[in-house]
């Protein structure tokens, strides 16, 4: 069974970088932005917490371009053939991104955030809270390709 | 400008818990089944992480009860009037959820995992792997609220 559903943009990112880049994101500040669908009280008291979960749509992505099978990571053949639910890259089915970030302000309908790796113009779905309960409540464990994949994504 | 964006189920919950409770979702085991539109190699190596991030549809979420500005979370007057970007719960705008669960076992189209709260047939949108580097690189901090209600969340 196809299930189809319909999603909006609720907020826009407005970032200086507006190149899909693999690595450095840490340092990157950006805002977000509601649509006129929202009013400021739409954001109230999210101020109260240190970091926000961010779902996004990689909207650049081609349909054409998009991996359903197993691939290599980055395409780069040093790390194992792994499944498209197994990495977080962008050609993904549905193209959407998820990624918690630091807030750094809320003022009206915009707020600001460092480490967003998402870049200009890009359609946010949603905008939740991070609360500590709802990270792993046990120690995570990975493997190595996804350790060394990671090692320049925040700071290079 | 308002976009729509298509999106698709690539994934359905079957778990044995079929109403939306507040609670206890800790221990609740379930399966994630992908459609027909994959094969196993989707899959391919997500074993070899501990836990996954399931981003779903609350589906059954009447349109006309979704809030688009500020409310008292759980309707609990003696929480504050906060934003619905400021909280989790599931009458938001695009009713997407997400949550971090522990991996039991992949076989097959087939992933085994605890503590997912999405009810028996929930349409799911992704799934990634947790890495170590996507969560918080810094302390969290949350208002005394956010703790309080999620208090028997996970365990009652």
């Amino acid at each position: 069974m196809t299930q189809t559903i319909q999603i909006t943009a609720i907020a826009h990112v407005a970032s200086g970088r507006s190149a899909a880049i693999d690595d450095d994101w840490g340092e990157v500040h950006a805002k977000i932005v509601l649509t006129d669908d929202f009013t400021p009280d739409a954001l109230a008291g999210l101020q109260d917490f240190s970091h926000i979960e961010v779902i996004f749509h990689f909207d650049k992505v081609l349909p054409e371009k998009i991996e359903t099978g197993a691939r290599h990571p980055r395409n780069n053949k040093n790390w194992p053939l792994v499944g498209i639910f197994a990495q977080r890259g962008k050609n993904r089915p549905n193209r959407i991104g998820s990624t918690i970030c630091r807030l750094v302000s809320v003022s009206g309908k915009t707020i600001e955030v460092s480490g967003l790796d998402a870049i200009d113009r890009t359609p946010i779905l949603d905008i939740k809270p991070v609360m500590q309960e709802f990270l792993p409540r046990e120690k995570t464990s990975q493997p190595n390709w996804a350790t060394e994949l990671m090692k320049g994504y925040w700071q290079k």
